[in-house]
């Protein structure tokens, strides 16, 4: 019956919740910028403010950069640390935007009342859905609703160069059972979703030398090795027919999908040929016998992000370079090593070269890892029943195509698990103008939060 | 025994000769530079007055460029005309010349005496050996060679944008029954060669457009088509493993090699090794069943030459790119049609493009043919013999990797084979510092003159 009190409670004082909100969203932080340190200050100290009201002992600790927020309170047998951040992105092209983008308003949209403002879903509304959460729970039980410590990050936007120092110098302060993450968002819009995977990242960049200058194709046409034709050969090769990665071993450690997550995809009924049509695409071009989802959470890919060499200017020059390059990544999944792969790929490359030709490494053999999350934690399908009972639609554990650093972090500097759960949407135009958060992913968000914590924390 | 006091007095006034192109040489004609064009007429002026102290009829006749030189003279069956050119490359970098370039000297180098200045090779010095040759004759006869157009352009060396519209206005004159053109080399600095098939040229460059826009590989890669992959995949696919240009009908129009051309050639005993090892090479890397003379004189070629797409810059981005380039040429030989040629290719490209992708041509079918001479014109192999005489080894018909446009405007204009005669040699450091001239190449260069007029004109 309490849950039922602070649902209720939080329907009730939905308004004050959004006024909160909107004071934050005046506050232009934009990290990257200089211009606005104090604006990022002052969010920062807001937000300690804000945390101390809630009777947590709160603090904005100062890096190099912009501070962290760092605030610590409650009860409980578990300790649960939640991150966001304060900190948002330029606002450029200003001309492009309705309204000034940090004088919040709400509107009405096509599909319901919507915040609009420079930060609103990214990430300002999300992490404030969590404190009105526990607001609620203050209100209707007196204390907290378990062991928390809030940790609100105001780099985010401009690369976190004070992340991992931060969390290095204040491991035993910060090191939790379990993170909350509060960045992502719901499935296409409209399933609640909990991110348990996400891809890792390996990647290099070669030069193909061949001969020792540029030569021209009059003299040496049909003698010469053109390096360009060496690179495309060996490119080509990445993939088979089937769209299957031919560098030996590339799969050795990658695992099938468990069949629980396999049925919970499923039931996704991911629309790809919508996702893809959104960009111009009709047809899934990797490997032929899985599906789209699995394409971009669970699969390991090999792509070529930049490649050149030659005449790449106006008109024509018949040349035939010395050199040609590339730049090559790799998405990685379950306990694929980034040191392996690349390894297996510059033998794989090397072993393809013809007489007279050399690769050139430009980096080390390093990269990210996947973050596979330890979903057999209870608190995973605590979270997911939450989540279900909240949104009234079977909520999913996810993947994610790419990597959310600050997951890696504490799993790598804190040997934390961390449990990403957000509300944003596909349209919510975030890092872009008029950026805008749905009223209803902010105050089913607080509910859902509400949910969740009475069940795990 | 006339042609014999021809070449005594060739010996006896060498030194004479050498002043005149001296004077020559001290007129900085170089024609790319505004700053400059005074001096192009001014070296117009001196020839027109050179041809008519030799009994020539000449002027220097305007373009909207620099004038071209035109002189007629003498009597005979046969119509000659010959073409050089009095223009010469700028200098820079200044600081690495050993002395002024405009102030030329005659020094003695490793493998003897040489001239050194610029144009004293490319191509005052050779265009000089034929005047030379004219004037011995008629001090010896009485009267020139045979009935001769002099033709020498001032724009070789900045493109020739006048040439075939002074060719088009003035056909009639200009049309002779064989060019003579001296503006090449001796066969690697030693064998004396007159080349008679020049390779043509057909280019395209093409964009290859899969999604409308650039793509994240955290949120596409893997299930979106990345159009460097397909690139990669059709260039690969230009050449099998031997070498042999894989679009269908490429072979169709390129004849083999006559017999007797290819004996001249392998008598050659081109020296691949050096060729290749003077920029860093070893293993010629064209059709394996072919000759390394064959690959860069009678062989077409398919080349790469620029291929661009996705991150190019400095540090790493994660992108699937909207589009891929390319810019492709080939080198064609005997009776390929460039516009044949283009549209095979184009065919075969778009042939290979998966779902999704799409190929934007960006510029028509067109292209230059090859041009092969009319060999069986008893012209050619009476200069072989004289040049055999006067080199003391055999001359050789010989073929050129790269074009000489003026041969294919004479031939397409004209209507007007050339022979393409030269004294040059590899190391004469034309269009760099130090440009040198030897003085063998002069002084054997106009007795060859002798020697050739004598049996042709």
């Amino acid at each position: 019956m309490s849950l039922d009190q602070v649902l209720t409670r939080i329907d009730e004082t939905l308004p004050q919740a959004l006024d909160r909100l909107m004071d934050l969203l005046r506050i232009p932080s934009i990290s990257t910028d200089p211009a606005f340190k104090p604006d990022c200050a002052r969010a920062a100290d807001w937000l300690v403010e804000d945390l101390k009201s809630l009777g947590f002992d709160a603090r904005a600790a100062a890096t190099p950069g912009h501070p962290m927020v760092v605030g610590h309170g409650g009860e409980g047998r578990r300790h649960i640390l939640f991150y966001g951040h304060y900190d948002v992105q330029p606002v450029d092209p200003l001309s492009l935007w309705t309204r000034d983008p940090f004088d919040p308003v709400v509107e009405d949209g096509p599909k319901g009342k919507l915040i609009r403002a420079r930060g609103a879903s990214d990430d300002k509304g999300q992490l404030m859905t969590f404190l009105e959460a526990c607001r609620a729970w203050k209100h209707v039980h007196g204390s907290l609703p378990g062991k928390l410590t809030i940790f609100l990050e105001g780099e985010e936007e401009s690369g976190s160069p004070s992340l991992v120092p931060f969390l290095r110098d204040n491991a035993p302060e910060l090191s939790a059972d379990l993170a909350l993450i509060c960045d992502t968002g719901l499935f296409e819009g409209a399933v609640p979703a909990i991110t348990t995977m996400l891809r890792g990242l390996a990647k290099t960049e070669f030069t193909l030398h061949a001969a020792d200058r540029d030569l021209h194709s009059g003299m040496y046409g049909g003698l010469a090795r053109n390096p360009l034709h060496v690179l495309s050969k060996i490119l080509a090769n990445l993939h088979d027919e089937t769209g299957r990665v031919q560098v030996p071993g590339f799969y050795d450690d990658v695992a099938e999908l468990p069949d629980a997550l396999r049925a919970q995809w499923q039931a996704l009924a991911f629309d790809h040929a919508s996702y893809l049509g959104d960009v111009g695409l009709s047809v899934p071009a990797g490997e032929q016998d899985r599906t789209p989802l699995e394409m971009i959470w669970s699969r390991p890919t090999a792509e070529v992000n930049g490649l050149w060499g030659g005449y790449n200017g106006a008109g024509f020059k018949t040349v035939l370079p010395a050199e040609a390059h590339a730049k090559v990544s790799f998405r990685l999944v379950s306990q694929q090593d980034p040191a392996k792969v690349l390894t297996a790929f510059r033998a794989w490359a090397e072993a393809q070269l013809p007489p007279d030709c050399r690769i050139e490494w430009h980096d080390g053999i390093n990269g990210a890892p996947a973050s596979v999350m330890e979903i057999a934690d209870p608190a995973f399908e605590a979270a997911r029943q939450a989540l279900t009972e909240e949104w009234g639609r079977p909520a999913a554990f996810v993947g994610a195509g790419g990597s959310i650093p600050v997951a890696g972090h504490f799993k790598t500097e804190l040997g934390m698990d961390a449990m990403l759960i957000g509300f944003g949407r596909d349209d919510d135009q975030i890092h872009s103008p008029n950026e805008k958060y749905d009223l209803e992913s902010f105050h089913k968000g607080i509910r859902s939060w509400a949910r969740i914590l009475a069940r795990i924390a």
